[in-house]
């Protein structure tokens, strides 16, 4: 399905989705006004972005709804409070995790604004994440699968993984860089066979990076320059850790004239700031780096940053012990 | 002379150079304290680091020595306050900016524990910068040449400087992305550029990155990859605008057991967290994201910045109105 770029051209195939809320909602319990949301939505619609994500279905019966915002869980009367019946091409998504999500709060397509599940799942439960790709599409909507962690997967488990999407009903396969620790060069490497995976099996291939090593823009144009055609970024960078690939990157680099960057920067200067000086605290810092090096999750860095700690030798040394 | 690397092994020709105090002092106006330098020599020597850069050598009849910190003019008796007779590993550069130096500002090799001239120049005067690379390479110095702007330059004129100062007496010849401009497919084009002459008159390639569009480590490794040996790197990006490609990044991705990134973990918590305290401000912001999308000089964002302005639609308009 993906084709190579030029610098010059565009590629048609290319889809920006927009996860400032579902990955930014991991940094401040989704608890973003409403007012946030609606801008986003209108920048997103004014950016000539092709997907916004919501959030997640999470379980009520698993999360506590006192704890956390409503993005956490994406009821449709939320999402429609924002976007009424959303008559714009900005298409809508939601995020599902295995073992996180009740099929049952999925409603049909018919009675739903939402466009687009996107199933995340780790490589060792890839059975269940089938089950509920095909329920999703049984139910009408377009489908992914962000398989994550692959850093820390071997070869053949992602094989294996790979081939058994392939021949699942999904519609697209996203390359996912958990731990902001892969390198250009290991992200062509894995582009490539997610491609050949795609190309055999009718799939398009997506990415989402991680900025632990500032590398989450340019990991996402190499394996775009590559074929992968679904692209993950957002509003400066906002999400867990060291955050995203940053839309208004992504946007300044793509030649398609629908991509309007003025609307991106308009949010930023009006709302991301703002996000900033309350105290929300994302985007690449030294820790990152460290845990992105050595191949591990952020939680640490996470915890370390929190606690306005700045004693990174010893952190790194920390992190050493645990490998 | 470069050789492609792989992941897991290392290349002994990889040189690293600290320029902290030398595109820093820009943000500054070389106002480091003995203390900072004193440290950062240590660090630089610990961490394995090749090259330390303590500044440009700058012409005292065009700067008021007042106005600057020493930095801006190296004079040997300051080196040697914190080198002593440098009885170490880790050789010292110097920078020499075309028009803005006096050679007889720079003393017989024999007679200075500087080791490596550094001749910056634009396009337009390489000729300056050859009579330049003579003067110190016949005076026992090392030489390389830093062609500045080349996102500027039309591929002919490169191709004519490369042939000039490929047939000149200069050790090395860096490639240099002032205006943090160029994607990872252009900085592998140029660097397959540069290493055909570096190949083809016996000269090493260097790379200098900049950071407008967070791709200056990328770039710098993709370019490493490709075969270049020379990497500038700055201690957490120090460096005018966006800064630099980061040395705690790069460290964390070479593999020669000689680079230790806790020294340089340890002078960042130390040295460069202070300077942030104290107002010092760099590193990648949007106004930056947008000169360097538009390949203009960062001089306007930079303006902006200090400003503490943040409309940033109303700067990208701006920036628009005068290309």
């Amino acid at each position: 399905m993906g084709k190579k770029g030029e610098l010059l051209s565009y590629r048609p195939d290319i889809k920006v989705l927009d996860c400032t809320l579902r990955d930014g909602g991991l940094v401040n319990d989704f608890f973003f006004t409403d007012e946030f949301v609606k801008d986003l939505y209108k920048a997103n619609i004014e950016a000539g972005v092709d997907y916004m994500e919501f959030g997640y279905k999470a379980s009520k019966d698993i999360f506590d709804v006192n704890k956390f915002g409503k993005w956490k869980f994406c009821d449709e009367e939320h999402i429609r409070e924002i976007v009424g019946d959303n008559n714009s091409n900005l298409k809508i998504s939601v995020m599902a995790d295995v073992g996180r999500t009740d099929l049952k709060d999925i409603p049909d397509k018919s009675q739903s604004v939402v466009d687009m599940v996107r199933v995340a799942t780790y490589i060792n439960t890839i059975p269940t994440a089938i089950e509920m790709i095909e329920d999703v599409k049984e139910k009408g909507y377009e489908a992914t699968v962000n398989i994550m962690a692959i850093s820390k997967t071997n070869e053949s488990d992602l094989n294996s993984a790979l081939e058994q999407l392939g021949k699942s009903c999904v519609d697209g396969i996203y390359l996912v860089d958990s731990y902001g620790s892969l390198y250009p060069e290991q992200i062509r490497e894995l582009a490539q066979k997610y491609l050949s995976y795609g190309e055999l099996f009718g799939k398009y291939i997506g990415i989402h990076a991680h900025n632990n090593q500032q590398l989450a823009f340019a990991n996402t144009i190499e394996a775009l320059t590559l074929g992968v055609s679904y692209l993950d970024a957002t509003m400066s960078s906002l999400g867990r850790g060291a955050g995203n690939c940053s839309l208004e990157l992504l946007l300044g680099f793509l030649k398609n004239p629908k991509y309007r960057l003025p609307a991106v920067l308009k949010f930023i200067e009006t709302h991301i700031l703002k996000l900033k000086e309350e105290g929300v605290v994302w985007g690449y810092d030294v820790p990152y780096l460290l845990t992105g090096r050595l191949n591990q999750h952020p939680s640490s860095a996470i915890k370390f940053i929190k606690e306005n700690k700045t004693k990174y030798s010893e952190f790194y040394q920390m992190l050493f012990d645990n490998v």
